[in-house]
């Protein structure tokens, strides 16, 4: 039984369903206070967050993670108790196995070795934790970096956890992550009836031009590795199910993923400007989930191709595809950020579980990391 | 106490919710047959019809009507019993006082005046009423229709008592009707996941186009007294709610109302034939709800201008707006159609009345009409 599997363990057993921590932060909170680490404890509504420093001043080298995972779902679809940790196959299963109580594990371990090994190291070695990332993400790392900003903390890398690997532990190394922006649009028409078409006026009709125009839109070729930044409507509806109503109103959802060509104040304006070159009477409103992030080239690049390198035995794939992370909120405040972790094929899955081989080599991957950037 | 009131009170206390005839045509009968009518009940499903002849040959000319009323809603809406019926105002009050059994009522007075004052004259006058014109009117007199085809029973003119009139009697004559056509129409798409579009296929994005050309185009630009052909989306519906999942199908229900320049078959081919020429992959169900009918200029537009122009004080409008009648049914067997009836504000509503003094002069419209037809 290695260190990192037992706190592995540890963690698995404690079931922090989104936002609920069940404790996890304690654990490791004990863990780095013993290993001479700052902790502090930032809880806002039902989320908690740690932020534990180690050394002071630049550079400032933040390990990123969440100790909340997604529900389960039906015990009864899962082979064994999703908050039963337990080795089968010479895997870890349960619910945050890979997704990414593995990697948080795996921070606490290299976190301590680090600084046993190198107390007077440069700058500052982080470990930031939230119970708010499956979830909402409202009270969680967006809270904390607004935080940041106005004490002026400086953070100049971050490396999250999240599982990027896609077939062995260091494959593909996450550089950026494309923004998402939704919006609900309301247009409003005249509601009539179909055999007296001149006194109404048809939101579906108003609207199908300027649906075609964003539908047929080219936003940009690309961004870096980034893919073209699309537009997809999700939702629309309108009527009452009567088939000789004219509707009065339309209801269109859509969703923007866009790389850094665009933020979003700038998507909104375009939208807006288009909807109004079509003379639409409509309400719109936004909801922003993120700006997209992206890590040049630059020095925690090279070292994270090269640490990468040495585990899968070839350079990683560098990549900016997949969803969102928290590291959206870190890349504003100045950040390099990456993410750097193990194998997701089983993630948000029944029977979510992480190879023992790559979770006892995790605390070496992220402590030769550290150790290239902070000595 | 007239006559005319009398039947109609007697008809209104029959609760004839359509399809149900409830009785209404027993009682006509029973007059027609007491004036020399030879009566046949044609009765399909739920629904009952009436074909009463007098006389036989050409010309022959129909009184069309029918005996069904639309639901009174609740009780408690109306000032009085809507099966009550009650003079109150100088109005008739009842459900179907207007639409149509005022009308119903004068034609058989009229018809009865006719034949005992002109037993000999020509051709053939003839009294079809249905149950089923409010309803789906599949078992009225589409059926009976059909049944006359089969037969070779000719039709030269007919009058349906429809209430036409806009402020008072006689002031508007109508002379056709709109065609109309519904679609339901199914785009297929790919389901997918908005964050990666390619993997997808929108079904909302794939008809953006198509619907904003059908919605654009200018079908005609109208026809005689008919205004333009009309496209109208009554509904559209796409999505789950979810705002990240990018939907597999959108489905979109539409109307068409249309003058005589278009039938169904050719409306239909035309838009089959532009969602092609979009690549959409799509179902397509029609629903015929009656092709459009119009009666030109010839004898039977001119006699009642003149008869109309007697009561109303001036020559009517002559109009081919609103929305379906039976006579769509009677068009086609080649017969030239009419609708002539009392004043329409109240159909349909709760309160629905005929002014006492239009319902006394109903009869002598119609018989007017009837002795320049067929004396
Ligand atoms: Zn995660
Ligand atoms: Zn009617």
């Amino acid at each position: 039984m290695s260190e990192v599997l037992d706190l592995a363990r540890d963690l698995i057993a404690r079931p922090s369903v989104t936002p609920d921590d069940a404790g996890c932060q304690d654990l490791v909170a004990t863990r780095l206070q013993r290993a001479g680490f700052a902790c502090e404890s930032l809880r806002f509504g039902q989320v908690d967050n740690l932020w534990a420093t180690h050394g002071s001043g630049a550079p400032v080298l933040v390990l990123l993670g969440h100790t909340d995972v997604v529900p389960p779902g039906p015990r009864e679809a899962w082979s064994s108790d999703p908050f039963v940790p337990v080795v089968r196959g010479g895997a870890l299963h349960g619910r945050g196995a890979a997704d990414m109580k593995g990697s948080v594990a795996a921070f606490v371990v290299a976190a301590e070795q680090f600084v046993a090994a190198h107390p007077g190291h440069a700058g500052t070695l982080a470990v930031l934790l939230t119970s708010d990332e499956e979830g909402d993400a409202i009270e969680g790392v967006r809270r904390v970096a607004a935080v940041f900003r106005e004490r002026g903390q400086r953070i100049d890398w971050c490396i999250t956890g999240e599982p990027s690997s896609t077939e062995r532990l260091g494959d593909l190394l996450r550089v950026g992550r494309r923004g998402s922006l939704s919006g609900t649009l309301r247009v409003h028409g005249v509601q009539g009836h179909v055999a007296y078409p001149h006194k109404a006026r048809n939101p579906i009709h108003q609207a199908a031009p300027a649906l075609a125009e964003l539908a047929a839109r080219e936003w940009d070729d690309g961004y870096e590795s980034f893919p073209p930044t699309s537009f997809q409507v999700s939702n629309i509806q309108a009527g009452t199910g009567a088939s000789n109503v004219i509707p009065g109103e339309l209801q269109v959802l859509f969703n923007l993923r866009y790389n850094p060509h665009w933020d979003a104040p700038a998507l909104e304006a375009e939208i807006a400007a288009l909807l109004d070159r079509h003379g639409l009477q409509y309400d719109l409103r936004w909801h922003r989930s993120g700006e997209p992030f992206y890590t040049p080239e630059g020095r925690l690049r090279s070292v994270a191709r090269e640490v990468l390198g040495e585990f899968a035995g070839a350079p990683p794939q560098e990549s900016t595809g997949g969803g969102t992370s928290d590291a959206r909120f870190i890349a504003p405040l100045g950040a390099q950020c990456i993410e750097v972790g193990p194998v997701n094929a089983s993630i948000h899955q029944v029977d979510e579980h992480v190879s023992v081989a790559d979770l006892e080599a995790l605390p070496d991957l992220y402590r030769r990391l550290v150790e290239r950037l902070l000595l």
